[in-house]
């Protein structure tokens, strides 16, 4: 048995995602951030780096986006999501996996949470007025470089789409216009008519 | 054949270190960072995103240190580089080059690098400010929570070791006391002893 520990509105919800794609049975458990739950003791003995995603396992906990898609995608190997055999392809999934994670995701980051980076008030603003720009040029990359299509890696669903779809449902929060990115904004509307992605943000939502 | 692009002083290090503990036969081509060479056609041609390591292989470029390192590991799996055939373990050392990837060298980039997330240089300055707390904040998870120790994974070298090693050659420069960290210290006193790390360090000088 899994249990995801998330909160809405997270890149929680690319495993959750996954979770569900790989029909996997799993728990939730929703950790309340208004109530800075993931800095509380019982949750710092789940993850001491306060953050989400955390999953726990029969053989103990495992964190880092990442880290959690590829572990879900090897073990569930039936489901498809990602090119096991293949180690340069599944490098190439991880690649844009780890651009999402330690770039674009980054790059949003500096919109909400700018105090990870600097006490100053004013630079925390001075970072937000840049956000627009940093992701949307991450979004350009992978509009033009890094999204195959249909999917991400071509004619094959993956770990990587879920995460797509999570960081580009953050785009007009990030003053970024989705229409900007047509390859983008026609992924994340295929994505939502996903069972998957319906069931996921149904029970993100109505927790 | 693979061609590692690199450039000194640079997460591509890593790379480095980890292609020469495979056995690997490969080539290295450094990138004139004081040239902006990154920046060139030639250059964004192999890696739009305009960063280094990126990794030429027959197959085409690989990009992101996380997963070329885990690359590495699966095309040269006599090394004994990853637990390949446990995804459990394998997630749990995925999950520590994910930290290191997008929490610990994304808070010491603000150092040099501030200009990624700001245009304004008081801004620039606040961020640099923060940098020895951000980047000591990292090391004290890994030194109390993440390093098994003597190795990163434990009795077994793999992939991570090659990546904290790099990260924490700037300790010093990020206004970090090493001796704060003694496990994190030793580690890298152990590593500079390896034969490939020794070489990897000397190529990457003499260029």
């Amino acid at each position: 048995m899994l249990t995801l520990f998330y909160a809405p509105n997270t890149c929680a919800l690319a495993s959750h995602i996954a979770l569900e794609e790989a029909g996997a049975d799993y728990a939730l458990r929703r950790i309340d951030f208004r109530a800075a739950e993931q800095t509380k003791p019982d949750y710092l003995a789940i993850n001491p780096k306060a953050r989400v995603p955390a999953l726990q396992t029969p053989r103990g906990i495992l964190t880092e986006t990442p880290a959690i898609l590829a572990f879900i995608a090897q073990s569930f190997p039936a489901a498809g999501l990602a090119p096991l055999g293949d180690p340069f392809a599944f490098a190439t999934l991880q690649a844009f996996n780890a651009y999402l994670c330690a770039t674009v995701h980054v790059a949003h980051a500096h919109r909400m949470r700018g105090y990870r980076w600097t006490d100053d008030s004013l630079a925390i603003a001075a970072m937000q007025k840049k956000v627009p720009e940093t992701v949307g040029n991450g979004f350009a990359i992978i509009e033009r470089e890094m999204l195959m299509g249909p999917w991400v890696m071509g004619e094959v669903y993956t770990i990587a789409d879920p995460y797509l779809f999570t960081l580009a449902q953050w785009l007009e929060a990030d003053g970024v216009d989705p229409n900007a990115f047509p390859r983008v904004a026609d992924h994340r509307e295929r994505m939502r008519e996903r069972p998957a992605v319906r069931k996921a943000l149904t029970e993100e939502l109505a927790a």
